[in-house]
């Protein structure tokens, strides 16, 4: 089954649209799993297994894995066959480079790790991007605005009538096929213009949670109130909630449930609680 | 000794400005090796062995390590260790990201992996290349300019006066530390105009070789005509120069010779060879 399908099935069945991203690090986790055995393995694998149920997506952040290197990845291999099968993994790559390079990275992504959606970095243009089209069935999720102040040195910088955030979604609109966006939570009304500019691609929010952005207004405008496909990302106030070895995993699973009904509720137009 | 001294050294011992680009594909390299065990190590191995008297630098590609997951990661800390301590090394990460997980892949590249420099993305902006600059001794190369049709998606598009990669070589001066720079090659005249601007950093010039680069004008144009440090990356046509298993390493050797003598008379003034 396609990212999409899987995506929209997902989010039927949980009504949620929180994706959940494992950025396993051993100073933050709980102390006898960061001494342990495969920290990251470990601690991920505990996390998928408390969150699953209210998860529309995992998300594994590369640099949390391969900071260790072979060990690292040989970790996230181990977790990603772990991770249900009916619950789409978008792989947190921002990889970009071109020819050769690019299909090495689409591979890695798509094939060896079998991610069923990739985050994307433009920069190096339209021929760094067509090898992530080229895999039926997954999507590359391109970096278009992201909510840190380094968002203004390359993506807000205006050009003629047009930013380059702008730019990037006329240039992906080329390739017609389907294609997801990244774009942070702390810029809701920004989010609005994407989202009319993106026809019905999904989005990725992060920036929820830890980093500080608007729930609601995030939901709302990722999704055109519902009826575009979105998923929103909490890392750290999620997996961090506790870092308590006895109860870590019951406290994210509290908080994945509490920001998959805050979602839930900004969908259906209710007042979400303070 | 730092990136910076340990490439003014070498390049004082060789004469040479040549970076060879270790990017190893099981499709193009001899069958015996391909088909061996550890052919992405094994490969590099006896490239590095055969060019390292020609080499300024060496630059692996982490796509083509990464494609094969762990088991391609860790043949590429095996090369590691291997390649001789005097020769600088510069990791092709091109990653880029914000905060913690900046961090993290700053510390795969120069602690894990233990590279000199680094290629890096500056599409997130100033907080994304900070984690970068925090290791003594070690070097970022940020993207800047770059040879492929998709440069003009991005890098080259003006706002006001300038384009955006002069906007980024204007964003790197605040940082006040070593920092290099990426510029394609094909682009001889934009070299200029990013060698005027970026003070004396080092310029590393890909697109040489198999991607059809002028030599001698970039080797002139990058180094300020010899007064600048640069090195100027050929991959393919060094080390795909034969695919005979019995001479594939000597082959590669005087591809590499031939490359590094061009380039020192490109910056003595003789006429190369046509």
């Amino acid at each position: 089954m396609g990212f999409l399908e899987k995506l929209e099935e997902r989010q039927r069945k949980t009504k949620a649209i929180l994706c959940v991203g494992l950025d396993p690090d051993v100073e933050k986790m709980p102390r006898n799993i960061a001494t342990g055995p495969h920290p990251l393995y470990e601690f991920c694998r505990r996390i998928v297994e408390a969150t699953a149920e209210y998860a529309a997506a995992f998300k594994p952040n590369l640099a949390f894995f391969e900071s260790t290197g072979s060990d690292g990845i040989q970790q996230l291999e181990r977790l990603m066959a772990d991770i249900p099968n009916d619950i789409p993994v978008i792989i947190d790559a921002k990889r970009g480079d071109i020819g050769n390079t690019a299909r090495h990275y689409a591979e890695f992504v798509f094939g060896h790790l079998g991610g069923d959606a990739a985050t994307v970095n433009p920069f190096l243009g339209r021929d760094s991007l067509e090898p992530f089209f080229d895999y039926p069935d997954k999507v590359p999720f391109v970096l278009c605005l992201t909510s840190n102040p380094g968002s203004a040195d390359i993506q807000m910088v205006a050009s003629g009538e047009q930013r380059i955030y702008q730019k990037i979604i006329l240039l992906l609109r080329r390739f017609k096929k389907p294609c997801g966006l990244v774009v942070g939570a702390r810029h809701a009304q920004l989010l609005e213009n994407v989202r009319s500019m993106a026809n019905d691609w999904p989005i990725l929010i992060p920036g929820v949670g830890a980093q500080g952005g608007e729930l609601e207004a995030s939901v709302r405008a990722g999704t055109a109130d519902g009826t575009c496909p979105a998923v929103v990302n909490v890392s750290r106030a999620v997996i961090y909630a506790s870092t308590d070895d006895g109860d870590f995993a019951e406290a994210a699973a509290a908080k994945a449930r509490w920001y998959a009904e805050e979602m839930a509720k900004a969908l259906t137009g209710g007042k979400p609680k303070s």
